[in-house]
């Protein structure tokens, strides 16, 4: 059935609308995700970039790898915009934690090698 | 010091390239930092949009939570768009499991609550 001839059967419209999504829905979703991903892993590299560039700095003073009072402002703002975008707060903690985890990682490995 | 001075005065300037960066240029690292991680928490907030819709679908047909195989094509994927943007490929991996692990949970809760 076209799409004009659905216009004029609101009730097979309607039918439609409540059936669960189709195999080429979800794969328009994945295309969705798979976007988003790629977004994330050039982000992630870029992120890495500049805590490297950090690092380098740190270890250069002998400043220790983390930074407790900074990321306890990064957790209370990423919270903030986390309620505000509709994500579960305590993700977003648990997603800067994971993060911050391997920056320190990084961090400690600048410190041991050769500066 | 001013830079049109340092200009005539090469030594000088080499100088300055050589020393650690600045407190100013670290606080300017820490705001690309934190430009970076609001993005993240927005793209976070549309991926379990996506992955909330996906759920509801599978509750419905009663698919189970989990996707080895997509989730296999995904690592794949993403292991290979690590490694162009210099990003650890390992890491990839990780992030990509922590990420899928926390959309498992949320499936879960749509299969066991009402549909």
């Amino acid at each position: 059935m076209a799409g004009s001839e659905l216009n004029e059967c609101p009730a097979a419209l309607q039918r439609l609308e409540t059936l669960p999504m189709s195999d080429d829905q979800l794969s328009q979703f994945r295309r969705s995700i798979d976007n988003i991903d790629a977004a994330f892993i050039h982000m992630l590299a870029e992120r890495f970039r500049i805590t490297q560039a950090v690092g380098h700095y740190k270890a250069e003073l002998g400043m220790p790898p983390a930074d407790p009072i900074r990321e306890q402002e990064q957790i209370k703002r990423l919270r903030k915009l986390a309620e505000e975008a509709g994500l579960d707060p305590e993700f977003s903690e648990k997603f800067l934690r994971f993060v911050i985890d391997e920056v320190i990682r990084h961090h400690e490995r600048i410190a041991d090698g050769p500066s």
